[in-house]
């Protein structure tokens, strides 16, 4: 087996590459972030790379272009060196150049929900308690006497159970150096947790959102309720593929993947709760409980339990109800005996974040009917009220959110989020991040960028309402493509002085259709099984839904016909969902019943599905 | 720091020292084992070797004597060079002679308990079940699906929880291979700890006793009770002292004192745990429980628990309550989510050891008055009857055990176990392993034979009542010493061509008749409080019991008097105790019943001790 060196540029960093593992793997295991949505599949063309040979009178430093690549790299790219890092093996020293569009820049994310008032009813409180001293009469155990007074002095304790490490801890110690009294931690009123000198004492918990993407974390005081830091961050597991389909091969296809994935979101999870902590100024030893709310598949592979019947048809998990687990136990750090709580979830695509979002904005409580979108890689739609509630997953595909789109790209710095087309059939368009820095320049097309792009395409007459190009108008930003297939130019590279141009091509237009198409079925069943013709209320969850312009989403029947004013954007309910669960015990009986009550839709198992979706793939208006 | 080497004889075992520790330290970290009943305190004067210099030129390669060393080896010893392990510095290579007497040998254990007849109704037991497969309709996540079935085909099982690492252990992929048909493993109706294929899945569990000297383990099948094996091992801890006390000093001497102490016995209790399958011909992962009876002390030091306080008045323990914790946590090595129980104690002196042998006898459940006696280092005594039952401990100190004696040794092979004194005054003795063996000399005297032998010299008239020798007896065995003080020799020396004489000295008396005393003074403090003068039936439990002449304890009155007909001997009642709770849990539930309802009688802390001690002092019987 041949090693060779790598240098990467621009950062510089130096790492060793076996021969038998392809560029990617080697970028993955050291930690170097490179785009790879797909996971290494071959299929997406993002993880471009440009290869050197250090020695450059060398000709044989890296395998032939394959199939894959000549699809996906363009003549230049291909004369340049470039190459998929998934589709590269090096067998000599090389340098690898790093384009800016293959690096995973730090995602534009949404930390607030609307605020909630939620009753504090945590899990985790304290009891301060004085004992007697042991005597020759007197001579309980140390944890009989501990327990009997606690039972005595506090009547809405019942029974009391303990972590067993409290006594190899040194439990007896501790109560005679503190003189017999002390500070009891107790979670859910029945177990012992931890034993602290009486006083000042501080309990803390995080409620986190796991996205597929990002993680958002709010720390709280558990007394007081007290939100007091917020922070994210992306999920390091994106170098491995964009969605969950892509994490779980990658479990599948590696034999210590599960491991690997794992840790690496550990860890995240860890820097996240040191970030939470300086900024609030706080010792993690006091946070005591962490609530969760994510997909089923990120569930899966924070605790390390294999995720891979999930990804098959009948699509099941492991386990869906809450779960509680020492936090230990999987590598976070927090208090010793501190635990993670994770909230219960519905079925194999519609996890615990989809119920936090519920409990959230709790539609199952009211009269009007709701109907609630939380569109991220897979769609969730709830549709009812207080009578009944229908759930379902659909399957709308990365391009909602800019992903595998030919110049799509997640929503950070240097995407285009807003796009208008005039008269002459020219572009205006809105960049992010180019309010704090006029040199950031167009990168790609994020997911609220695409939907008013193609609302623009639409109503300028560019786009034909079964979605193709309407070849009649003459623009020189509408053109015709080698393989005969239309684009059009929103970016000219020649304007900001880049090789690439930014384009919609028709591609595009087809992605966005089947994503649509695909949400507007599963609401359009929904709404069939709950026997209603019309909804009170469109609730919008998510970084998605808080950006996306709602007149173009309405114009190109993303969502069916309402008026403007019933939409509204509730941010990441599902992280306030988790902090309501935090602070409130009750909101995690509410999140098991809503779980268990729901009737869970199989969409594409319903018999008028075929014929919906077909009738969804048009757009309902066009200029043209 | 120097480092030198050592050679031990007649082992040939090789190891190095430092110069900062003693002998004594070195050989317990190296596991070679070498007597020294007080943990090194330098008191007992049993860890006797004899050290030469390799380079026999060398006259600096030990410390000085200590002052220690200077009472309790006799001029010749000193003049050969022993020294006391416990109080020897090296500095130089040096070579160890360690004699037999100094040697820790084999006890003579005692495994069997009479056998009582228990119901089976064990805490593990199997399920078996065959679970409709997923389909999209039926997507329950697989831990929900296995408990919803259970619960369905076996009515008993009320709610179930599962082991956490089931999950990681990949539950799902065991279902999906096994075609949804699987053994399920519960704990206690209620907690699932394992899933296997369906067919003939064996289930075992292992009943120790868990002594301070011996632990003796029985391997039982769970399904039908029957008792697969049975064998017994050293506490190897005893390499740190004979007693609780010194272990207790031990771990509160060194800085991992405690986590030494608990790794010692957990390796003895995984190599028991090998032995008795490697008899039955089964496999350690199929071993799902593990009950434990110990005294308090074991208790702590095997789960890790700091047992300072134990130690010291009044006397308290961290945990007396039983308590079941995960084999793996402690590091006892049978089926991965096999659990350890240790059954309910009563207070710091009187453990779970105790508690079993009440459970195996049930003197509470009967209308006779019982009186059970179990004499370790330390006495346990019960008394009463189904109306009331009383316990108390007694500091009988290990001089029944023939430790600590100027003689004395543990009941192995070369121990004098009977002793009669003819009408000349010579003696008669029984020698253990001379049956076997005809070339075993007399090396010490064990504690049946301290009785028996003080029964004989009080018979003979050479003792007299007040526990002073007869100075008016002419006999070359009845001699004095250098401090005048008197002493009788069992075995002369040049008798067995051994270079020590065998005797029984004045202070070996005393300490015998503390030890009754204290004996009796817990029985008649007892018989006071139950407001009982007289009891029906004699219980003694344990291996001293066991072997002890009833003529002759009853003669020097280490029991109250009684008719012998009604002493009756149980043998390893606690292992019996610790087997029947295995077998059937309502013996643990009624294990914690005696041990919350039993009367605990601190004796030392009643107000008529002194008197009821004093007066027990004398012997009721003597010759003289």
């Amino acid at each position: 087996m041949g090693q060779y060196k790598i240098i990467f540029q621009p950062s510089g960093r130096r790492c060793q590459i076996n021969d038998n593992e392809t560029l990617l793997e080697t970028m993955q295991h050291h930690g170097i972030d490179l785009l790879s949505p797909c996971g290494g599949a071959g299929v997406c063309g993002k993880c471009k790379v440009r290869i050197e040979p250090v020695d450059s009178d060398n000709i044989k430093y890296m395998n032939p272009l394959t199939q894959n690549e000549k699809k996906a790299l363009s003549l230049y790219e291909i004369r340049e060196n470039f190459r998929l890092a998934c589709n590269t093996k090096i067998c000599a020293d090389v340098k690898v150049f790093i384009p800016v569009q293959s690096t995973i820049s730090k995602q534009v994310i949404l930390k607030n929900g609307l605020n909630h008032a939620v009753a504090i009813k945590p899990a985790v409180k304290i009891y301060s308690i004085s004992m007697p001293k042991p005597t020759l009469t007197d001579h309980r155990a140390d944890i009989s006497r501990l327990c009997d007074e606690l039972l005595k002095a506090y009547p809405e304790l019942i029974k009391l159970e303990f972590e067993f490490s409290l006594l190899t801890g040194d439990l007896s110690t501790i109560l005679r150096k503190n003189k017999w009294q002390v500070d009891v931690v107790i979670k859910n009123e029945s177990k012992i947790i931890d034993v602290l000198p009486v006083g000042e004492n501080d309990i803390y918990g995080i409620a986190i959102d796991l996205g597929t993407t990002t993680i958002v974390g709010k720390l709280c005081d558990l007394k007081t309720g007290k939100l007091l830091a917020q922070s994210s961050s992306m999920n390091s597991q994106v170098r491995y593929g964009d969605d969950v389909i892509s994490r779980i091969s990658y479990q599948m296809q590696h034999k210590n993947g599960l491991k690997e994935l794992q840790q690496i979101v550990v860890n995240d999870m860890n820097v996240l709760i040191e970030n939470l902590c300086s900024t609030a100024g706080i010792d993690k030893k006091h946070i005591y409980e962490i609530v969760l709310a994510g997909n089923v598949v990120m569930e899966h592979l924070i605790l390390g339990i294999n995720p891979e019947y999930i990804g098959k048809t009948p699509f099941v998990a492991t386990i869906t109800q809450s779960i509680e687990v020492l936090a230990e136990k999987i590598g976070i750090k927090i208090a010793k005996y501190g635990y993670l709580y994770f909230l219960a979830a519905e079925a194999g695509f519609v996890g615990a974040d989809n119920v936090a979002v519920l409990i959230a904005e709790e539609p199952h409580k009211k009269n009007e009917i709701s109907l609630t979108i939380d569109i991220g890689t897979n769609g969730e739609i709830d549709f009812g009220n207080n009578e009944k509630m229908f759930s379902t997953s659909c399957a709308t595909g990365p391009a909602l959110e800019g992903a595998q789109l030919s110049c799509g790209m997640r929503a950070a710095p240097g995407a285009i989020e807003a796009i208008d087309i005039d008269d002459n059939y020219n572009p205006k368009i809105k960049i992010i991040g180019q309010n704090d820095d006029e040199s950031i320049k167009a990168t790609g097309i994020c997911g609220s960028g695409i939907i008013d792009g193609i609302a623009a395409l639409l109503k300028s007459g560019l786009l034909k309402k079964d979605g193709s190009f309407n070849r009649k108008i003459s623009s020189d930003r509408l053109r015709k493509r080698e393989n005969n297939s239309m684009e059009y130019v929103i970016v000219f590279g020649k304007e900001q002085n880049s090789s690439e141009d930014i384009v919609i091509s028709q591609k595009d237009v087809r992605a966005v259709q089947l994503a649509k198409a695909a949400l507007y079925t599963g609401i359009r069943i929904l709404m069939k099984k709950s026997d209603c013709a019309a909804f009170d209320k469109v609730i919008l969850a998510g970084a998605f839904g808080s950006y996306i312009n709602k007149t173009s989403a309405l114009y190109i029947g993303l969502l069916p016909f309402c008026d403007e004013k019933i939409i509204q954007t509730v941010g990441n309910a599902a992280g306030e969902g988790a902090r309501m669960a935090l602070m409130n015990i009750d909101k995690r009986r509410e999140a098991e019943k809503i779980a268990s009550d729901i009737n869970f839709v199989e969409a594409a198992d319903e018999s008028d599905f075929q014929e919906e979706f077909f009738a969804a793939l048009n757009f309902p208006n066009s200029g043209a």
